[in-house]
């Protein structure tokens, strides 16, 4: 026997489980952008009978043994990284028996497809029935897992997500953007509404928007021998790190809404496309967690995207694709694209009025988990908090209102979080690249992204899952999360 | 314990293995049309690792327990047609180690992968050395099949894709073949050298194309809310039977080659949508054999897409497709689409020297497998066949000659036959249909496939795997597989 014998099984039962992951997010990329109606149910049996699969090779008693053992072994830091990331995985799944996981995984498929014909027929009724579903099977699951941690439902399906985060912490991150944000978001709309801004002419022609996004992820570093752009009614990046699909989706009556999609799909995979691949197959080469691939996504949207300097480099490339316009004036052009409007739907909000969409979603989710409230509860619920953060009703608007987002549809019960501690991060992370860049601002109105991509390979992406979220962003920053980049970014872009 | 316990423990089994099949249909597909070439390696190791997988449960030694039981209990003719294909499957794979599984599997995709490219380089060297191992691995399982059966090698490979067919058989149905082809196609062309034929002017946008295949596959009852057309360099049909993917390429030089292959994959397709649906996931559901598949095949693109009565109501629909031109005058455009000229590429070859190709491939792929020849052997072969055949050359010139395939990349030695048995079951069926339906010509005139399509169903498609082939073919047909309708059929319409 060799001194490390049991964390090498340990690795290849990994690399076996990372072939199959690779299998079901190619399978479920499919069945959102290719995949005909008529597919549906086989699909999600398909899927199904993977996570079962999956969640045994996971769970069997040898990875408890050969984990255990491990410990004892000589390991150097990454394979002792690596062995915290597969124990980690390993009690995550274990403490789930395999009915639930094949219940939860069928429940989620058949609420995910009814749902998308329920949304736009606004039919409540029909998907509430489904989603009681899927509620019980998640809060199983927050049951088992919290009785093994020691905490409250809601926080033990937060921790897949986002490993050490709480509710107890999100509460006061939240609590803080709550003290400030309403009245900021009053400030700005208030300024804005002093601006009278030339709109672009539509029509945008879809083939055109595709042709800017591409040119725009080429420029983003974008490696296309490894991924690609499709359309889906719902954006995402999915795939593997050896092939990354993105996805956005095409309106013709608007200019840059499907552009910066694709640029914050972009962020999210260039963090996929860099991950460490000598490590390719083992739980240290993933992404470290889903605020830390969001602040990857929003660093390129937000920060960098919807940047003067960057939007002034787009003029060029938005006038060459749909001709001259009046509304591609400089001033006017950076300032449509800023602008700030509260509005029905979370994917469409700015990044000023974002975080009210997402605590909203959090607070509605953690009272549905714990067990405060019912399914029934949530649209007057919805509306409640719709009226009191941003003014606007959503009464008998199921489809605007709570209806309109994919993730509870398939069980992703912790998840919203993720966006607006992905956007302090991304706030956080920008920050300190400034300071270590110094000519980065003059750098990104060249064009020139280089160095700032480099900081993020160097930083983020080639650690993987090496570190904890609170070790990456300390070492990345110089402090763990704070809130005060975010709200300092908001105000001196917005105000 | 009920009487048929055994029985029910293997279509569970079945039922798993049918959904891990489901991916890797769906993964395979992706891989020919979606995949960008850096995801190539990752998916060639998760789809050997599934397939390794996929080997180990139908190896299981319960499975071997449940058959022996399972052949003791009180089961339904269609039960016990179901195991003896769940028996036949178990028995097939039994015979190989999971080791030389998973080899042979890696070994193919690194052989088709690098023919991608080495295909158009004419680089011969190259190709051969990869499918060398390609060969190793399959002669070694022809081997272990070959020792179980008591058979040749190749024998015990065309077992697998034609139950039932050996190469004696074979020998005979090609030796008649040998005896009136090469006459009958050197009459056809001398008689067709007489004519002096217009030529549709180029070129034919994809797009349009496009429109035109997806409006006749309409036509031939394609069912778009379980399927899809798309794009690839080698057309095929696959996905699964709820979900069939089928493609094709554009050459906009080309009127109708695209098309008549999307009719090709239509008829593939349309066996696949109408397999016993109650029966799916399990074996007595899945198509009866690669012949009798391309016999579906065959029958829409050649029997029926290439009669006068359906060339004749093609011609409205590609003058509105294409504009007017006069070569689109009926008995032109009849005549243009039956053209026979012998040349270099299987896939473009029409039907009267389309054995030719076949019966080379089976002569060289026998011998190689037998042990009779070796891969460096294949090239001038391969000349010497094809000059003895067709008169042409094809010294130094391996993409248009022994590289043009994709089938021996991935060690697909066997399935060659199944071409020309499938036109002959084809030629035979639509005799057979012909004889049942005396309105048929005047119905395939007017546009109505459905008396047509419905004696397919009724007598193929319906059926999946529940009768052998000899049985399925003489209750069509009233007699077991002839080639006098294949040739009465050339006669017919070249002579
Ligand atoms: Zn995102
Ligand atoms: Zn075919």
């Amino acid at each position: 026997m060799s001194n490390s014998d049991n964390y090498h099984q340990l690795t290849r039962t990994f690399q076996r489980l990372s072939r199959f992951s690779h299998l079901s997010a190619i399978a479920s990329w499919d069945m959102f952008t290719m995949m005909p109606p008529g597919g549906s149910k086989a699909r999600g049996e398909a899927l199904a009978e993977l996570s079962v699969l999956e969640h045994q090779l996971l769970t069997d008693a040898n990875v408890a043994k050969w984990i255990a053992a491990a410990q004892q072994e000589d390991l150097n830091d990454v394979e002792q990284a690596n062995l915290r990331e597969m124990s980690r995985l390993h009690h995550q799944a274990s403490l789930l028996p395999e009915s639930l996981v094949e219940a939860k995984s069928l429940a989620g498929s058949r609420c995910e497809h009814a749902w998308r014909s329920q949304r736009p027929a606004n039919d409540w009724e029909g998907f509430a029935e489904n989603l009681k579903e899927v509620v019980k099977y998640s809060r199983e699951e927050a049951r088992l897992r919290a009785e093994a941690k020691g905490c409250s439902p809601y926080d033990a399906l937060l921790d897949v997500f986002e490993p050490e985060m709480t509710s107890a912490r999100l509460d006061i991150l939240f609590a803080d953007i709550k003290s400030w944000l309403p009245e900021l978001l009053n400030k700005v709309v208030a300024k804005q509404s002093q601006q009278s801004l030339i709109a672009p002419t539509a029509p945008f022609p879809t083939a055109v928007q595709r042709e800017l996004g591409l040119e725009t992820m080429a420029q983003l570093g974008f490696d296309f021998t490894a991924g690609r752009l499709d359309i889906s009614a719902h954006p995402f990046c999915g795939g593997v790190p050896q092939d990354v699909r993105i996805t956005t989706r095409y309106d013709e009556n608007e200019l840059l809404s499907a552009l910066f999609g694709v640029i914050h799909e972009t962020g999210h995979a260039r963090y996929e496309q860099n991950l460490p691949q000598n490590w390719a197959g083992q739980p240290i080469a993933l992404a470290r967690s889903t605020a830390i691939h969001e602040s990857q996504s929003l660093f390129f949207e937000m920060q960098l995207g919807r940047s003067p300097a960057f939007l002034k480099r787009l003029i060029p490339a938005v006038t060459r694709h749909f001709g001259d316009q009046p509304a591609f004036e400089e001033s006017n052009f950076i300032a449509w694209n800023q602008q700030v409007k509260p509005g029905f739907i979370r994917v469409d909000a700015d990044e000023v009025s974002y975080p009210a969409h997402v605590i909203l979603r959090y607070e509605i989710e953690r009272a549905l988990i714990n067990g405060d409230i019912e399914v029934d509860d949530i649209p007057a619920l919805w509306n409640e908090k719709m009226q009191a953060w941003l003014g606007l009703s959503t009464i008998g608007n199921y489809r605007n209102g709570c209806m309109q987002d994919i993730h509870w549809t398939d069980g992703g019960f912790g998840y919203f979080p993720s966006y607006t501690l992905g956007a302090m991060y991304a706030a956080q992370l920008f920050s300190a690249a400034n300071r270590a860049l110094p000519d980065l601002n003059h750098a990104i109105a060249q064009g020139d992204f280089s160095a700032l991509f480099d900081w993020l390979r160097q930083n983020i992406w080639q650690h993987g899952s090496r570190f904890t979220t609170e070790q990456l962003i300390t070492q990345a920053t110089g402090e763990p999360l704070s809130s005060r980049y975010f709200r300092a970014h908001l105000e001196a872009r917005y105000l």
